[in-house]
């Protein structure tokens, strides 16, 4: 980087530079905004966070999936005024959603700014996501916090609104993909904010923290470092007892990196997740293994299910574009 | 991981059951083949080299990309019989090009097994890369060294594999798109492999490594931290004036992740490589933000450039599909 506070906008600005047809970079508010928006013809999606998780959510604004992404800076939630702005930019008669990982920060601002469009006259809901199985409450949280989880509700709700349905509608749509949806992840590392240049907790070289938050937050258990089966095994347990998925589901199935872990681990833990979910009779119908909610540079990995019925396939299986060109 | 030993297989066999559909793994040989090859009706595609840089080469095996990819064990050749192996595996009427990042024990597993395939009748090419600006000669090669340009060259045969051109037509694009790639790469902190428990070499927290190798090997020279923009000077400068690319020239430019990096700092790079060429008069006009190849969990990225006229450019626009899903 070049200097912490500008660690943000150089980012956003590199993103939009890299995709000067489809997407808006607007400065002053820090907002991604897809060029095309927006339309009258369907309900605009709107999602903010602090930053430090990307692809989340800044890389996901495109055709079927945001039409606007409002960070804030590492790791805080957006101003208000920030998030009205991103509001009013993404007017559409049919609507607007707003979704928002579950902290108290991001819920403050969202709810706040939500008030204020309203009071504007602007058709607007708030949709609160919570996958992490992980802890009841947490450092920033009251109530479970939303994690990698979050992309399905982005990807269902995105090709809902490209359908043209309606906000009520993809509000039911969003809390459902929700409600089937669990998250789990693991530390192998810390990570190392720009502003902080150190890491933000300690672990040491043959520790894991289990249950880590995407910010660092503590989770279930720290302990000794265990072989890859062991491991996939403390984070899907608590997973597939919690909703619970059981013999005869399809699911959906993400192994989520967390900024410093490479591709070719997350393939096989994925290998492992595959036939473990096998062996209880959950089918892995599909799979995205890559990098989708990061903790900045954290090592360490994040297993999402999300129990699938025909409608979230449809949804999940539906056309989309994003601003990360892979070849 | 579970047993270092057991690395690679479970990193493939995990890719496999994420892509029933699309590739198939031998495990008897670490091949990764498309489900639906070899087809007389184009040339086969190979890439072989050591494993730990993925998503190369093992996740680039589809339709318009790679018809097989056959890995070593971590940042190590695959034995001659392997590659033997693949060759005939995916043996062709219009023949079967194999392609080699330039180092001396790839070289030497290729070169015999490219001799036994003929000798057994199989119409086979070799095809090396060398797009690595930082050093003449490396620990592991005699010559340029080939890293994350190679995704260029692969794409550019691919597409050219898919559109029926024969095995000479194909060599010839290969050499050409080398032949105007460049790449520089820089090190942030050093990689772990998992046989080794501990990282490659020493590279102090304020120190980097510019020109580093994707073993770890040395670059030009190793030196304290410097701001984005300035590093950017450091790794681009050596890029243009090597070919060199000029006023005018439109490029396709790759910010390549090495494994450990953030695909936050790989767009503020971009953007700063972005307005640096087009203050040179230099147009990006395809852009590749991401980890193509990385070092493991080495933290750190590289740069590349590739000068397009209207034939690499139509190629690198070719419709392909990789065992990665995105969304």
């Amino acid at each position: 980087m070049n200097d912490p506070k500008a660690f943000v906008p150089e980012m956003l600005k590199g993103l939009a530079l890299a995709n000067p047809d489809t997407i808006v970079y607007d400065p002053k508010y820090n907002l991604i905004v897809r060029a095309d928006a927006p339309s009258d013809d369907r309900v605009s999606i709107v999602q903010g966070s602090g930053s430090g998780h990307e692809p989340a959510h800044v890389m996901v604004v495109g055709e079927g999936m945001l039409d606007a992404a409002c960070p804030g800076d590492i790791f805080a939630a957006p101003p208000t005024d920030f998030v009205l702005a991103a509001a009013r930019r993404v007017r559409s008669d049919k609507g607007v959603l707003l979704l928002v990982n579950n902290y108290t920060g991001d819920r403050m601002a969202f709810e706040m700014a939500e008030e204020l469009a309203a009071a504007e006259g602007i058709k607007v809901r708030t949709l609160f996501i919570d996958d992490d199985v992980a802890v009841k409450d947490s450092t920033y949280t009251i109530g479970r916090r939303g994690v990698a989880g979050n992309f399905f509700v982005i990807k269902a709700v995105g090709a809902a609104a490209a359908a043209g349905k309606d906000l009520d509608e993809i509000v039911r749509i969003g809390e459902k993909v929700n409600s089937v949806t669990r998250t789990m992840g693991v530390a192998l590392t810390a990570c190392t904010p720009p502003a902080k240049s150190e890491p933000l907790f300690d672990l040491a070289d043959d520790e894991i923290e289990l249950g880590v938050g995407i910010h660092g937050e503590p989770g279930r258990a720290r302990q000794k470092w265990v072989p890859a089966d062991e491991l996939v095994d403390l984070l899907l347990d608590p997973i597939v007892s919690d909703l619970p998925f059981s013999s005869g589901d399809d699911v959906a199935v993400m192994v989520n990196g967390l900024g410093g872990t490479p591709i070719s681990e997350l393939y096989l833990v994925y290998g492992i997740v595959h036939e473990k979910l096998t062996a209880q009779g959950i089918t892995p119908a599909r799979n995205y293994v890559g990098e989708y909610c990061t903790a900045l540079d954290m090592a360490g990995a994040s297993i999402t299910l999300v129990q699938l019925d025909d409608e979230i396939r449809e949804l999940l299986a539906a056309p989309a574009e994003i601003p990360i060109r892979t070849f």
